[in-house]
Parts: structure tokens; C-alpha cells; sequence
């Protein structure tokens, strides 16, 4: 399988372990045009993909993991709620929701490490509510390519804010041209 | 002009801070596949990109801020060469790009600080070799955009060497079907 020879623990532990400094780095103590600011009605700002982000480390990733190792196909993962951070982040500030997401994540990928993954592991098999069979190597590796796409995301969100500022140069700067693929 | 009621100097000067620590966050120490990687033929991996980044503070941004408050339109700005990172980046590690990247950022927003712009400056006019006249608030605002377009890319093409290893989870990873609008 393609899939299998491509993915590796590690690799994906290494992008796991990095995107809260990421996001730290990037959103601590900006200027509230960067956090809030969304790209029109119904769409994310740069607090409800954080949001999104802690809700994945507590509901949805190793929570599944856990299924596909204990239950295998026999037991459908619970479909991941998109729209759970709107009650889950209210009254928090950015600061916190960064904290909080280090946190998780941290936990997580202790928690996965401890399980000792054998590569006969990466191959067991769990049930996705709409996808159907899924391994536990496609697993992994959607949490790491899962955190890239809101990497993605927030990077042209952020974008959007200064679409008419850059002027004639919008031309040039495809994150201006994105049209919102890895919107939620 | 909307432009700018928009552009904030301040604003862009916090992107502009962040943009060095958060690729630091997310490439030092990466594994291989994460910063050799592209997306194919002629195409840009996490190296070339930082390169291209280290380029643009050596002889663009701050170059061209200064011709528009020496000279205005009267000194066509010099064409961006972007592929000068081929020849300056050979021999590098990714570390010392990362390195060099942070001294450069953190002179030249020093420089820019030290103008003390004031209101009346951002409207000054320059000359584009291509896009003809531009306003200094555009050129800060896409010296800013600009590092958002390069993570916006840099996301992409690493979520790029996991197409296969997520399986059928693809269809939800809009990173994945991003085209490739911000490529060189």
C-alpha cells in the first residue's frame, strides 16, 4: 500500500509535536485585526480554528485511536462535532485557548508514545461514521495533515484582512487568490 | 482610500515580528520529507522557500521603502529576482537559513521603526516595474502578505507528502485540493 510505505510515526509525531509553538509564535499578543477578523458570515477567525483545534485533541484523535486499537471496525467512531468550539471557547481570551491547546496536544502525544505503536499496529483498521474503513496509519497521519490545513487556513484568513491594502499587488500573492478550500 | 483606512503600520509590524519564530516553530529539526519535499517538477520545497524569504529581506523590502522616500516615482523600483535563493541558499542548512532569516527580519523592522513614518508618508507613491504606481502603505502591507502567502505555501506543500498516507480522509483536507495559487 502506497500509504503505508509514505507514512511514518515519527514524522508525524515531529509536525504534531511543533504546531502549538507554531500557533503560539504566530498569534500571541497580535493585534486584534488578525485574531478576529473572519472572511465574511459564517466563516472562521483565528480564535474559532483554535477552538477547533482543542476540540480535536479532546474529542476526536485519541479518543479514536483508542477505538480502532481496542474495538477495531466494530465500533463507528463518533462523528467529529465542527462547530463544538463556539460553546466550548466562549469567555476565553487567545492567550488561553494557546495554552490550552499546548497542553492537550502535549498529553496527546505522550499518550500515543506510550503506546509503542508496532508497524502491524499502523495497519489495524477502525470505522469512520461516513468514510468507512479507515487504518490507523490514515489516522495519524489526518491529525498531522489536519493541523497543516488550518496552518493553511489561518495564514488566508489572516490574508483577507489586508486584501485591499496591498493594492495592485494582490495580483501576485495567491493566499489573496485561495478561495477557501480548507474553510471548515 | 480604502486601502488606507485598512493599513495600520503597527499591525503589520507585529506580522512582520512573528513571521521569523513561527517558521522557526515549524521547521527546525523537521525531518527530511518535511523540508526536502515539493509538490513536483519546478516546484518549491520548505528550503527554497525560506531562501526565497531571506532574498526578499536582502534586496526588496526595505530597499524599495527607501527609493520610495528618496526618490519617489522617479527611481523605478529593481525587479524582484525570484529565483536568487538557487545560487545564495547552496551550501546552507536549513538551520542557518532560519538563522539568517531572523538577523535580516529583525534589522530590517528595526530599520522601518526608525523612519518613524508618519500618516502622511504612507501615501507616498513609487513605481513598480510592472503593476506601475504603487502607495508605501501597499508596500508594507504585502511585505506582510507576503509572509502569509510563503506559510500559506509552505502548508501546503508539506501537507502535500501525506496525500496518500490520510487515505480516504483527502476529501475533508482542503489543504489538498489547494492548486498551488501561491506557488513561485
Amino acid at each position: 500500500m502506497a500509504s503505508l510505505t509514505e507514512f511514518s510515526l515519527a514524522e508525524t509525531i515531529a509536525v504534531l509535536t511543533r504546531t502549538p509553538a507554531t500557533l503560539n509564535a504566530l498569534l500571541r499578543g497580535l493585534p486584534d485585526v488578525w485574531v478576529h477578523g473572519n472572511e465574511g458570515k459564517d466563516t472562521w477567525n483565528a480564535f474559532d480554528i483554535l477552538g477547533h483545534l482543542i476540540c480535536g485533541e479532546r474529542t476526536d484523535w485519541m479518543p479514536r485511536v483508542r477505538i480502532v486499537l481496542e474495538s477495531g471496525e466494530a465500533q463507528t467512531f463518533d462523528p467529529f462535532d465542527r462547530f463544538a468550539q463556539e460553546k466550548e471557547s466562549q469567555g476565553k481570551s487567545l492567550e488561553q485557548l494557546l495554552d490550552d491547546f499546548e497542553a492537550l496536544r502535549a498529553k496527546n502525544v505522550a499518550a500515543l508514545e506510550a503506546l509503542n505503536l508496532r508497524p502491524e499496529d499502523l495497519e489495524r483498521r477502525g470505522k469512520h461514521p461516513e468514510l468507512g474503513v479507515v487504518t490507523l496509519s490514515e489516522l495519524l497521519a489526518t491529525w498531522a495533515v489536519h493541523d497543516l490545513t488550518h496552518v493553511h487556513q489561518l495564514s488566508r484568513v489572516m490574508a483577507h484582512q489586508y486584501r485591499d491594502a496591498v493594492g495592485p499587488w494582490k495580483v501576485y500573492l495567491g493566499v489573496l487568490r485561495c478561495s477557501g478550500h480548507s474553510a471548515p
